[in-house]
């Protein structure tokens, strides 16, 4: 793995099951926008997981005009890892569309500022980094297809045993736009069978969420050599009989644009999402 | 209406019903490559509806790179009207991920090209014409799903009055990008309610060809005086007990983008749309 893997590699605590305690109230606040709020304060600087039940919470994508248009057709053409939920105008810190009012500089708990490709550092906000030629992408995150699937009785395995996430880098090549190219990364979910057939279904809904899984079962038919030995975060209970299940993940994106080097990249920190006022069902195609 | 506006006025024919014979060979190809070929080579250059049965035909609109990143960003914002299927590499007339070894330049039967907003004349191929600045997007197209309304036993008016297209101009403002901006263009065929239900449930499946209708019924509550008025093509019986069922329309990025006066536009001329590799039902979601 290069240093550029390596710093992405923990990235996708959106995925991880928050260990903090939720009794800051924070918790008790079921409109995005005191959250934002309580955020942008300074008072939250933590992972969201578990805040304002059923809103959409987002990854953050952030790169210079420059690098936009080919990112933007890289997402196009590779919308199950890359869902686009906003593309804010240039410059514009104000996600317009599915949270007016926020600012993108100050409203998420943690960011990551990355350069030609390399970690730099780690900042509560942005005031003192945003450029008049920044775009923020806004990408659908697997947290909402997974309250879903608790909802229609699909277990989680990641959420049962406290760990994970579960993602493996798979020999699926990402149809490339630009300087932007690389393997599809996946999330990894064990489960019988029946519930795999459930799980389908229900994440069909949700297109701009990674929506249905890209593969079920023999992981090596993907480029997966051992299922215990992830390529980010730390491995689940596969039991006997059951399948694992793989869908696009969140992490795609941003290794991809890091391992192109761009000069400048702006993410959340591992599980600090944006929160928006759309709520998950929303996103459903049906 | 503008200049602009007319000109765009018959550039729906998408819908129509196509009167000519269909005793010509290129009816008998079932194979998209094949009827590429055929038009490639000059020999037919009408529209293109009931060829290659099942497989998934594609508005055309090039844009200069330089409104490229707007007009995607457009789509981007307004996926119903604008279901972006393939955007290609900048200068390169292949669509390599929906057709490829296709030619954008010469595998459609008849272009039109708009200069600064107004029509400036309509040519069999682009050979002459295409700049190594240009970007071509394929856009879905209702074809596709009305394919699936007739399998599910939705009737088409249009289709049954041999007549058509039946377009409105709306009071719901797209979501500008850009100086690109302007009205949802909607098309509308009548049904019974139960009819209209099934219809929904059919169109929702195709999220990249418009998807589920934006309206249903009072044709006043989205800015439409006279349903048998449209604006563009013509108007069909509307029977006793029926509701007019209202969807997004490939129209509208044609029309934002003509009405933004940008420098070159080409388009496919009214009906003569380009085939794609791709089957129809591959673009369900499920």
């Amino acid at each position: 793995l290069t240093v550029a893997s390596v710093d992405v590699r923990d990235k996708t605590a959106e995925h991880s099951v928050q260990q903090d305690a939720v009794t800051h109230p924070i918790f008790k606040e079921t409109d995005p926008r005191k959250i934002r709020e309580i955020i942008r304060r300074g008072e939250w600087t933590k992972p969201t997981r578990g805040m304002a039940y059923g809103y959409t919470q987002a990854n953050l994508a952030i790169v210079p005009k420059s690098e936009a248009y080919d990112f933007l057709v890289f997402c196009q053409r590779n919308p199950k890892p890359c869902p686009v939920l906003e593309v804010t105008e240039v410059g514009d810190p104000e996600p317009r569309l599915t949270a007016p009012g926020a600012d993108i500089r100050t409203d998420l708990g943690k960011y990551r500022i990355f350069r030609n490709g390399k970690f730099a550092e780690e900042v509560t906000d942005l005031k003192e980094h945003w450029r008049d030629d920044f775009v923020a992408f806004l990408l659908g995150c697997s947290l909402t297809f997974e309250g879903a699937l608790l909802a229609n009785g699909v277990p989680i395995r990641q959420i049962e045993e406290r760990r994970g996430p579960t993602i493996f880098k798979t020999n699926i090549p990402c149809k490339p736009a630009g300087k932007f190219r690389g393997p599809l990364v996946v999330s990894m979910r064990p489960m019988p069978p029946d519930k795999a057939i459930r799980a389908i279904q229900v994440t069909s809904r949700f297109p701009s969420t990674h929506g249905a899984p890209v593969h079920v079962g023999d992981p090596s038919l993907i480029g997966i050599e051992d299922i215990n030995n992830p390529d980010w975060g730390v491995g689940v209970t596969v039991k006997p009989g059951e399948v694992p299940v793989f869908w696009a993940c969140g992490v795609t994106p941003q290794a991809v644009a890091l391992e192109a080097k761009v000069e400048i990249m702006i993410t959340h920190s591992p599980g600090c999402m944006f929160i928006m006022d759309i709520r998950d069902e929303q996103l459903t195609v049906m």
